[in-house]
């Protein structure tokens, strides 16, 4: 076993038949709220000898190495994924196709390459025609995180109890896809594999439209009137207090979430704008039959939702 | 003093200086979360000497009953207004005028009639020409509710910290006014006085318009295809699951507020659904500044909010 940091608290976590770290060297290219929670599982359960970081901005590099998640802090990306046995892009996925085609000629035959974009057919578009042959390209994407971002927000349990969805290209090698899914159970995540389309429309609704809407509604807010906003703040209820909470999120990286889950966004958007247009209408003609209905299917898909355990 | 149930744990908040009851005999309508809310805090902070509560349905008397919320349950609304010193409607806002004609001729002279209804207009609408000469109508609103309905989902300390507004119709009496603004600050809320129809247009962007987006959502996710609305289920991510918690409210209530706030509502939807529009158009023409920009203002007036202790 390579030098590597000391087991964490719960590093109970490790398979006792196999002290061996999962990986020999793990390079994070990116380090906010999820590449950070990585680094810092990752270390805690003692899942690679070596954690390299590689982050754009000098400011987050300074904050990783502060913070000491990582073996070592890497301003160039061809060098912090040279050596590495897995290495896992954890930046907004808009900066993909760029840092691919930088870490492409370093990247060891064997290696595994994966990332945790929110959006899978445009990984799959930006990153796979770049993948040297020999590599395994196993896209993955954590549901997880918080309202918070930047190295400082992550925690090693973040991933704990949460999806972990994988959705390799056709062809992809089996035992790669299997050694992803392995580093992620062993963070505390359930694993699925998933084909790509089909994820981004699942999360198109589950996520990327809520999103949209709660970044939108606290527009259609400050657009009012000055003394309406002064108590629009003062009287925010349950219902807006927690879109602003959604709203919170980080702005790069929905950005890019939006923009390139494009197709599924919109149609799931303009499946939503019929519906709320369909309640507008029994809302001004006082179809209280159709409304009620409307909103006991809610109540039913909550009580779905806590039937699986996710509420 | 009057024969009353006995001081509860947090009866220090009783001024020592007044030891009488605020209220001789107070009187719910209704007595759901909200209803329910209130009979435990005037209890435990021996707001009145009795406590009677009406409702509609037997189930909910029999429950109210069982769990002794009240000093009298009464299945008949208009003996159980009878020798009130102050009447609160706690009933669906739908209810109002109904219950109002059926209680008017035996609210006592000096009596006060307030109720706790999300809309304002609508209640001066439907109840105040019914309430009889000498008796003084505060309309109210308590800004708090969980997504939980029915007496047992009640408890004391619902309205701690949170805002209690009270629209009075022009002409109310002031004394009455303040008497029920003590009554809410007694009960832990802090208390404002708004002018009716602002009540509805600043209610309809922080609470109904979130209310009626999330129940839309819901809907929308349960049309998907069943292999899609299964893992709808089994992701739901942090965003659509927030919104199913909005979305479990109570069904009738909410079909109230929304046919009682009609114009407002349409207007905050109707600028809701522009500003989702033009959003979705810089989607699909990849206008990245316009996308960030409106997730900035999410970030900002997220910001101002917890500036305002309110998140």
């Amino acid at each position: 076993m390579t030098v590597g940091p000391a087991p964490g608290p719960d590093s109970a976590a490790t398979d006792a038949d196999s002290p061996e770290p999962l990986f020999r060297q793990l390079t994070l290219i990116g380090c906010g709220l999820i590449g950070s929670s990585i680094a810092r599982a990752a270390r805690a359960r003692t899942l690679a000898a070596e954690i390299v970081v590689n982050a754009r901005s000098p400011a987050t590099r300074a904050r990783v190495a502060a913070l000491g998640l990582a073996d070592r802090v890497e301003p160039d990306p061809a060098r912090a994924v040279q050596g590495a046995d897995c290495v896992i892009l954890c930046a907004p996925v808009g900066a993909y196709a760029e840092l691919a085609a930088a870490i492409a000629p370093d990247l060891a035959p064997g290696a595994i390459l994966s990332d945790v974009g929110s959006t899978k057919q445009s990984v799959i578009r930006d990153v796979g025609p770049l993948v040297p042959r020999g590599v395994h390209f196993v896209p993955g994407h954590p549901l997880a995180g918080t309202e918070h971002s930047g190295p400082d927000a992550g925690f090693a349990s973040l991933f704990e109890g949460r999806w972990c969805l994988l959705t390799p290209p056709p062809g992809t090698d089996a035992g790669a896809v299997a050694r992803v899914g392995e580093f992620w159970r062993a963070m505390g995540s359930m694993v699925s594999v998933l084909e790509p389309a089909h994820h981004d429309r699942v999360l198109a609704i589950v996520s990327h439209l809520p999103h949209l809407i709660a970044f939108t509604i606290c527009g259609t807010a400050d657009d009012l009137a000055d003394e309406t906003r002064q108590q629009v703040l003062q009287f925010a209820a349950t219902g807006f207090r927690d879109f602003t909470r959604i709203a919170a999120s980080d702005p790069e990286m929905w950005r890019d979430v939006f923009l390139n889950n494009r197709e599924a966004l919109l149609e799931m958007l303009a499946r939503f704008t019929e519906d709320a247009q369909a309640m507008a209408r029994a809302v001004r003609w006082g179809d209280a039959a159709y409304i009620e209905d409307k909103i006991g299917r809610g109540r039913k898909i909550r009580r779905s939702l806590i039937e699986l355990n996710q509420a």
